[in-house]
């Protein structure tokens, strides 16, 4: 009985725009099969079939099962062989295949359908009894290991008992009736580790095997490279059964995987390697050494130019480099596998590149052709790969500042500062609980930041990130000892100068030091960045909050500057201490003459930055951290402070003591802080209006300064704060006689700003949504404290993704698609923009390119990612 | 040139339905003339042309201006007078008049018109000088006073200069000379004070009084009035501009106010007092003795006769109690205002009951007539009036639970319960930074309880609520020394076992002993509730977490339990080491082990709960707050519990450490615990299910328990938790061979919940909203720390009301109307109800109404509140 529902296709029945059915594997063996080509028949169970297993409760229902049944029955017509038949048996392979490709699922089962009696009728039929025994003990293997999960070694144990007992190093060297024997032993092992007999019945075979693929789109690795691929549990994977063919039937046989192009370097070069009389994983198992393609040529050269002519009627269907699998049964040709190949950031350029050249695609279908993530490998230094193929990964955070990083461990800013800076340590890694504004000198110096707390979005992670410095944040496994000066991980400590290597793009953390060659961008790069200019419609801003990161995000191509955090400006040492002054004043006119010492460092930063810019646009936010920030914590430091400011350290601790926050984040910041003290936004208005005047006066450009006021939640909050930076701004560029313009907006940044954006809207000229703090006041979680927590929550598959690097679209998407609505219906000019962490983010991207946004803005080393990925938003949505 | 919009009104020209336009106080002068009673005549400035004044930066602009003058040409030609003439001036009182009752404003000029020519007009008309003078000299004293805000005591202490000189005692022993020498005296200090001459062009004085009345309403003691009362800023104050009836004519003239009923009591007989030849504020200014009203009748039969006659008149018109103002001319009545009387809660029922009896209102306008809050007067002890009048004030915090408490200082919650238990003392108020579970029992037997930190919703007030003990919090003036015991406030230090009185109800605190009055609830309040009852859809639930509280919500009227919070039950000093146990077991069978000790406490817990609401739904809310809230954190107690647990005081110490949270407030908390440690709501489960089966086989109850997962912002979480709690139930309700239902639903407490409540409710059978924490992230402002910044939003109008108070509708609102709606559309039958605190709050109640949900849940005491709240909201508020 068939069900309602077709859950199974053979490989004529299908084409390769199936894939969401049949899975790329069996969408792509569907249409070779369609063109012609040398494919072995089989067919396809659909992804479909595999969400419904996991609906019944993990079990293949009766309906389905019924299905399969059906479809063995096809396949033996096809072929003119059965299932089991002692004279002339069919043979399947039975393979995953899922949507996209995705390492760490079951992958391959080979010769299934062999059992005591069919394979006497293999050896009769092929007069090869070592062959057909050497397939049969291939499959127990096989079998054993990838669906009952038995372990691999202890088969690779008796085979080498076998070659010692025989004298012989390879398994070529092993005879028919080694091969038999060894089929015993195994079947034996099976037996006694589960406890029944290995099964004899093809078809119970195939089911096992299918449900093994079913099973593996949940283990663990799977679940792992789904979340960091964005890849959604809800997919499945779809299982392909093929009839085998034999690439270990002898010395006219083979196996083998090639590249239309050279998937390292992009060059135009059939690249490959195959062995002959051998059969699926023995090419990248490295039992033996495989030839390079081109050997083929020399050993079977009409076998060698069908591939060729094959490879290249591939390449031109799919109008993409091509990742082939074939096998070669006693000369004849069969392609097992193509797919468009993965490829380096450097080989994906240049071929898409040369694509262009040679006519083959557009320049859009080009600019769609590399991955917007693949760009950082080419912005931040890397590890070498052979070395870091060697190289043992000790511990794992969060990858939250890409590149990679050697050096020698330091434990505090200062000693990183004077160690690099003496040349005592030519290069560092810093290793901190976590990091602070006060780190940044020891941060700049360092090859690499590791901290046992924080998110993706710590001070750590954001400053690094701003650097284009490699980061490993929140690896929770570490223990540090300051005093001491050395942390223990894995079980082992390393003291400070010990050597150790971090992946920032991973998370990995590495024991040793690994060598790391430079970024390098080529020519291809500018050429491509070109095409993906001309394609978006979203400006791309840089976050900046200095002149060197300004004109780090311009040289990367940013249009403006879409945040400029000023508090980062009050950390630096010559500064703080007025900002201190400031905050322990007990009234307007002592905070007034602290704010005085400050105004000329402020107004001299957004100098230098208004030149940096040109005539780019700048959006300034406002003072937005708590207060206590700012103010020490240790005793002694305490101590120190009081005395500098001329107060007792009585006085000074209630101070401290009267800043105390319960919960931070949702204190006494932002806004908050100039509507109880308006006069910091007074000295911060001065600052931005003169800078902007004396350098329109000093270099004729027509500065129109974006002033943002942080954390709105209610339109009376911005306007009272927006009147005094109106009063201010009017006043100085009165005085100053010039004409200058300049816009008041705010960031959106809590819920309620958003649910009332059309009454903000009334006084804000733009919005900037903050989709880090929107995020985390959506979720109601911290993402100081989410760490802890989320980790359940991606095992149970509550969340698959970081709401925190990838916007939540559901949830904090329908605020920020709501607030650009509403907003747009107060004010129809009303700007928009993103310059939150998701600023660079390529899914969130897209995302605030469909709800029309008019720019995003993210650190200077993600601008070109930013670029790319608003270019494919652009292609793949274009706006009407 | 009368301006395009129609500022202002003759009395002849409005009724009593132009409240809006005319306020309260123009709208019945305008509606007394219209009943032709006698009124002097006049006309009205209206509350539109106030909000103009503040559009326009606090000034009258020129069409209004224009206006004014335009009805004082009227006013003219009406009376026959002329203002400023020598011979027939004149003469106006100028008063404020807001839509609502608004101490704290600007009352009133008398006498304005007066200068040194109209004077002697004045004079010769009356053939009275010393009655002219007397007008005169009270004129440049208000005018001095209230217009230019000079001292009032100045002019007093030249007044009594005066009578000292004379060798008099009374005001009225002064004659017509001494009058003339005051007005010469006062216009000199005028001129002192003000550098500037008295103005004696009246038009001048008239738009000078004008705008003196608008500012008043942006002054502190109005703004606060407002935010007690939430009246909104933007309403404005009308001005009424009066012909003058002279109550100071002689003595055959005076001036009085009485009201239709008692308003103490609400009997139903005038009541009121008068004083001859005096003039406005004589009366209540107590300078000289009034009569009561009934010694009327015999001074002035006539006028008596005619007064009681229009008090009739007027109650029968209003159909309510009327506080009503007159003056006697030379033997002839005229009323200056009547408005519905302002009376006690114990009247206010009364009244309303007595009302319905008579025949002159029915039952739904009776519901109306009483205002919910005040039902809080009768449920918690009062302080005697007499001896709060003449109490000191000496600090302030939130009125976060109401009545009112006088005990002796006392600073811990063990000395608390010790020195009441051993009658040491045995009445003792709570002083504490803050309180924390372990201080239940010492709450208990506190009058009131007292925090410098923590706002409405902290756990002092929470709490304190629930036990109707009055609790003030937040008054962070208060320096404590917990050491010395020892609290400062307003420069003096109170020690344990002084005495002190907090009023809950305003948050005032007072440091000395005022006696208090028991609350009492009169047979007037069934019947009344009962109506209301009648009247409402919503139902009303009570917050209770203890059978004491559910009990005590019952016996108010509460219809079910909205919010059963489990975690109360694990703080309590028997279970909360088990408690510990399981945080710092190492494993899920560690953590069972522990949470099978808590088992039979829980279990029970809810067995006593079930009894006591028999067949009333129940809600029960899973586990709530983070962890490290159940850990010590002292050194001494860490090390105690170390060695109870059995484990090195740094194993817990690390323990402690990793439990840290940032941001508490959005950390690992809610349903993450549940994420995170399925056992505990495996263990709740079971604990409620067998509560409830037991229960159920006991008495025969037909239980249906309703389980509540708090802090969902996802569906898969929720369904996570949700099997969790099925699996358990289905089991235990199988095992036990009983039929019983079960609903799951969840809080929606984060902004992400209410934003995807189209797929929680697939999941979720109810929502509860939870509106303390939707406000906290809503606002993304923590109430524990919103206190040190919110005072500036008032004073700067940012805010008008606390949020957490009452329902912020704008926002939090906008996403509890969006969940209710998207929840609904999902599941039409879905439950609704409310559980934050938001649940007691009248104005919150009536849009939990509008919106369509089904119940409010509330503190015990609040239950009233909340039933009469939402009667009156049905009633005003009729759903289709």
């Amino acid at each position: 009985m068939l069900s309602q529902k077709k859950y199974l296709y053979l490989f004529s029945e299908g084409n390769k725009d199936m894939r969401e059915i049949l899975g790329g594997k069996g969408a792509n063996l569907a249409e070779m099969t369609r063109a012609g080509m040398p494919v072995p028949q089989g067919f396809t169970i659909s992804t479909e079939a595999c969400t419904q297993y996991y609906k019944d409760g993990r079990q293949i229902n009766e309906e389905i099962m019924a299905d399969i049944y059906e479809y063995i029955g096809k396949l033996e017509e096809i072929a003119g062989k059965k299932f089991g038949d002692v004279n002339n048996p069919l043979l399947v392979s039975v393979r995953s295949g899922a949507r996209a490709s995705m390492p760490g699922m079951m992958d391959t089962i080979l010769n299934l359908g062999l059992n005591d009696e069919s394979v006497e009728g293999l050896a009769k039929l092929t007069s090869n009894p070592r062959f057909a025994y050497d397939s049969y003990r291939r499959f127990v293997q096989m079998f054993s290991d990838v669906v009952m999960e038995m372990s691999k070694s202890d088969f690779e144990k008796i085979i080498d008992e076998m070659k010692q007992a025989k004298g012989v190093k390879e398994d070529i060297d092993l005879d028919a009736d080694d091969m038999k024997a060894l089929v015993v032993k195994f079947k034996a092992l099976y037996k006694e580790k589960m406890g029944k007999d290995f099964p004899s019945d093809p078809k119970e075979q195939l089911i096992e095997a299918v449900k093994a693929v079913f099973r593996s789109w949940d283990n663990p690795r799977a679940n792992v490279y789904r979340r960091m691929n964005e890849i959604p549990y809800d997919w499945g994977t779809a299982v392909n059964v093929q009839c085998m063919a034999f690439g270990n039937s002898g010395n006219r046989s083979g196996t083998g995987v090639a590249f239309t192009r050279n998937p390292a370097t992009g060059e135009k070069a059939l690249f490959g390697e195959y062995l002959i009389n051998a059969q699926g994983e023995d090419v990248v198992a490295g039992i033996r050494t495989p030839s390079p393609i081109s050997k083929l040529h020399e050993e079977m050269p009409e076998v060698y130019d069908q591939f060729v002519e094959i490879a290249q009627r591939l390449e031109n269907h799919y109008k993409d480099m091509q990742d082939m699998e074939f096998t070669i049964e006693n000369g004849k040709l069969f392609m097992l596998q193509t797919r468009n190949g993965k490829r380096t950031a450097a080989a994906a350029l240049k071929i898409a590149v040369d694509l262009v050249d040679e006519g083959m695609i557009d320049e859009k279908e080009a600019v769609l052709r590399v991955e917007p993530k693949q760009l950082d490998s080419l912005l931040h230094p890397q590890f070498d790969p052979a070395a870091l193929k060697a190289a043992q990964v000790i511990g794992k955070g969060l990858a939250a500042s890409p590149g990679a990083a050697c050096g020698q461990v330091v434990f505090t800013a200062e000693d990183a500062k004077e160690y690099v800076e003496s040349g005592k340590m030519p290069k560092v890694v810093l290793v901190r609980l976590e990091t602070s504004p006060e780190d940044i000198e020891g941060m700049q110096v360092a090859q690499g930041i590791l901290t046992v707390r924080g998110g993706m979005t710590s001070h750590a992670a954001v400053v690094a990130r701003g650097m284009g410095t490699c980061c490993v944040s929140g690896c929770g496994d570490i223990v540090v000892d300051y005093d001491a000066k050395c942390f223990t991980l894995a079980g082992k400590t390393y003291h400070e100068g010990d050597w150790i290597s971090i992946d920032g793009s991973t998370g990995n953390i590495y024991g040793e030091a690994i060598p790391t060659a430079d970024a390098s961008i080529s020519g291809d790069f500018e050429r491509f960045m070109e095409w993906a200019d001309v394609a978006r419609t979203l400006k791309v801003f840089t976050n900046a909050d200095n002149p060197h990161d300004a004109q780090q995000g311009v040289n990367f191509g940013a249009e403006g500057i879409g945040l400029c955090r000023t508090e980062h400006m009050f950390f630096e040492a010559d500064r703080i201490k007025a900002v201190r002054e400031m905050i322990v004043a007990e009234n307007v006119e002592g905070r007034k003459k602290a704010l005085a010492k400050i105004l000329p460092y402020q107004q001299g930063d957004f100098e230098a930055m208004y030149k940096v810019m040109g005539d780019r646009p700048m959006t300034i936010r406002y003072l937005d951290p708590p207060l206590h920030e700012f103010l020490p914590t240790k005793p002694a430091e305490i101590e120190e402070l009081a005395a500098d400011l001329g107060i007792t350290v009585d006085h000074l601790n209630t101070v401290i003591a009267s800043l105390h926050e319960f919960n931070p984040m949702m204190g006494h910041r932002g806004c908050r802080l100039a509507v109880a003290y308006p006069e910091i936004a007074e000295m911060q208005t001065t600052a931005v209006i003169n800078a902007a005047i004396n350098v329109h006066k000093e270099t004729g450009l027509n500065i129109v300064p974006h002033i943002m006021i942080p954390l709105v939640g209610e339109v009376k909050e911005l306007k009272f704060v927006k009147d005094v930076v109106v009063a201010t701004a009017d006043k100085l560029i009165a005085e100053a006689g010039v004409d200058m313009k300049y816009e008041v907006g705010t960031m959106i940044e809590i819920p309620r700003a958003a649910l009332t954006a059309d009454e903000i809207a009334t006084e804000a000229e733009f919005f900037s949504f903050g989709t880090n703090d929107l995020t985390q006041m959506t979720f109601g979680f911290s993402r100081d404290d989410a760490g802890k927590f989320l980790n359940y929550y991606y095992d149970n598959k509550v969340y698959e993704s970081d709401p925190f690097a990838h916007l939540d679209q559901k949830g904090v998407g329908k605020l920020v698609e709501m607030a650009a609505k509403l907003g747009r219906a107060t004010r129809p000019e009303l700007g928009l923009g993103i310059c939150g962490e998701h600023g660079g983010d390529p899914t969130s991207v897209e995302f605030c390119h469909r709800v029309g946004l008019d720019y995003v803005s993210c650190s200077p080393f993600r601008v070109p990612i930013a670029r790319l990925a608003a270019a494919q938003a652009a292609i793949k949505n274009p706006r009407k």
